[in-house]
């Protein structure tokens, strides 16, 4: 089998062989049944999912009680969004200018029943600009705020503990959306002090098809999925048992040894982007505060597709501006907000290294990187 | 490993060995990926999904563009019900009188909404009274009608045909619940003219964590989770590629060997209440169409709960009432709308079998309820 090298963490991680062993019980392995169903069967994965709560609670400082276990991350995220303004008067919501779209989808829903939607202000270096955010959010005193921990593109972070005071403070809800973070940077629901942390499973080596809304107690939600009353009435539907027994443990193998696995992707990270700046790539979001296993750049007059193209086709396999959406050729996003060119937001490409990445692979990433860009030139060169 | 003799279908099935096959792959085994990277890992993410669309369109009769995947039966009800709602002005909503909560809940929330909330009379013997519906359907002009095609509890079938012909023909949409009836009787989408049509996966031997709602796509929905724009922007969310390829099997394995998995089904549940009539248990539903595998009894004075209580104990799973849903001690909505007395209806018990189960497990199922029954007597006996 044809096996590029995979430096596309940040769009999804290979599943750990240690969550595989825990999940096959419950696919095929004897073990199976609707959770909520009182018999021995029903007993066994009711267990195994409040384990996973635990190990979930735990990964973040929050309490199982706390965890609402979803499909995944944009789940989550419209659960907060729209279970929360389900419960509100239509009023106004403040996301950050670099939001995933399953973030700003359905704050644009509520726009469209009637809701203010407002942007928070960013930096240069693709950060919130904490102290602009503040001021807008003590000015307008929006009802609901969703600011994401970690950009999935950048893999800039945002400080967020101020702002969650602040709004707080006034009355209102803040909402987070970790996905990026968990794994990669200590994460802890209480010092935060949001009321809704929305994580992920198949981003930490965990199975796609689980995800959680960490959220306060005091926030009054509106199911989106209503019926059978799981999750605390909160998301119906027989759950997904071997996904959120993988889920579980994903989190706890991610807290075990998180000061190593960061140690090893910076590492990586820091070796390809001196090779990316001998190159003359641009590197973005370099000066902020930033995740450790991504770098997010892009070389002058070169695009970004044809690139990522060509070195799919050469054995590496990474993402162009947004990974995590359908087939989109617009400019990232992200990048237009930090107030790139967008010919040259057009050239973006994302490496995102993981726990199983190898060195090799990053220095045989840099010579494949350096031959086509030469190919590139050279072709340039002859249209000329 | 305790295994006893699961009895209880309805609720989940275990996976197929042959599904779980084509899902390991998936799950560690060497292939991961997010379906909408542009490269290779992406590539065979997105060609797994499409091959899977083709086999749950290929099982019911629909075109693969018209399968929207979803996490599951629940998820599809309220995307159907709720996303075609948001797209229409407030009206009626009239629903089956035995639906599961995964319509009724999102039906009650349309209520919430100003929505006028009317459900369809019920024959004695459980089925859609299907005249007095036509009547009440043409009378009240519905905007959205959603039908249950087999009940969970009962196994009672309704026949849809001629209410959505009547419903399309005055301009509404009619949406059918078909979770319990895939891979029991045959299910096609075009015959059946309903404009959506829910199905879950791991009520058919596959994972848990998919389902789908098939659409007629003159149906304009707004999604639950919206965001990156996946399954025609209405479904958003990455892919849970195992389970759908799972799930796609699932459906092909399903529609391969209906008829002989039929008779297989059929025959234990014949026995099986044949040994229940001699115990003198009333049974629910029998005189109407039933799906092959569901038998729903009761024995006068003997409560449901203790009884499923004692047979878990002694080996056997099986459930009491509604068994999709959490704790819920109400005796079964189902039974009370069929006007089954409220003490008769606090017994009742549903055994459901299914294609693994063997005839040596139906005899000693008797056994044991007929040992069962005699001890509760004589305890009865002694309380008196
Ligand atoms: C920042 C961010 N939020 C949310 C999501 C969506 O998560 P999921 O794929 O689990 O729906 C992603 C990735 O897809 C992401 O990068
Ligand atoms: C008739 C019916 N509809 C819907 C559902 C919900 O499906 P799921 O468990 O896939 O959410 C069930 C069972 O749980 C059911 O029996």
């Amino acid at each position: 089998m044809f096996a590029p090298a995979y430096l596309d963490h940040n769009a999804s991680t290979p599943l750990d062989a240690r969550v595989r062993e825990a999940m096959l019980p419950w696919l095929g392995g004897g073990r199976w049944g609707n959770a909520s169903s009182r018999h021995e069967y029903g007993r066994q994965a009711r267990a195994a999912i409040d384990q996973a709560r635990q190990q979930v609670a735990a990964a973040v400082n929050a309490h199982p009680t706390e965890v609402i276990f979803t499909s995944g991350g944009s789940e989550s995220n419209n659960l907060f969004i729209k279970g929360a303004a389900a419960n509100l008067p239509v009023g106004r919501i403040a996301i950050g200018a670099t939001e995933h779209p399953c973030v700003r989808e359905p704050a644009r829903q509520l726009q469209r029943a009637g809701w203010r939607l407002d942007e928070l202000p960013l930096s240069a270096e693709g950060a919130l600009d904490t102290q602009a955010a503040l001021d807008q959010v003590l000015r307008d005193k929006p009802a609901l705020v969703s600011v994401m921990l970690a950009n999935n593109e950048t893999g800039v972070l945002n400080d967020l503990v101020t702002l969650a005071k602040t709004q707080r403070a006034q009355g209102g809800y803040i909402h987070c959306d970790a996905v990026q973070a968990l794994g990669k940077i200590p994460l802890d629901f209480r010092a935060l002090g949001v009321h809704g942390l929305t994580l992920s499973s198949h981003k930490v080596y965990g199975p796609l098809g689980a995800g959680a809304l960490v959220l306060d107690k005091r926030v009054e939600l509106e199911a989106l999925i209503g019926g059978g009353g799981q999750e605390r009435g909160l998301r119906s539907g027989t759950e997904n048992v071997a996904a959120i027994v993988g889920f579980g443990l994903a989190c706890e193998l991610q807290q075990d040894d998180l000061p190593q696995r960061v140690q090893h992707m910076q590492t990586l990270r820091d070796c390809l982007e001196i090779g990316l700046q001998k190159m003359q790539a641009c590197l973005f979001g370099v000066q902020a505060a930033r995740l450790p296993n991504t770098s997010f750049f892009a070389f002058e007059g070169v695009d970004g597709e044809t690139l990522v193209g060509k070195l799919d086709r050469a054995g590496f396999a990474m993402a162009s501006g947004a990974a995590c959406s359908s087939a989109n050729p617009e400019p990232s996003r992200t990048l237009l907000a930090m107030g790139v060119a967008p010919e040259l937001a057009r050239g973006a490409v994302r490496v995102s290294v993981g726990q199983g990445t190898q060195m090799s692979e990053i220095e045989s990433f840099l010579l494949a990187l350096r031959q086509t860009l030469n190919e590139l030139k050279n072709l340039t060169a002859l249209a000329v």
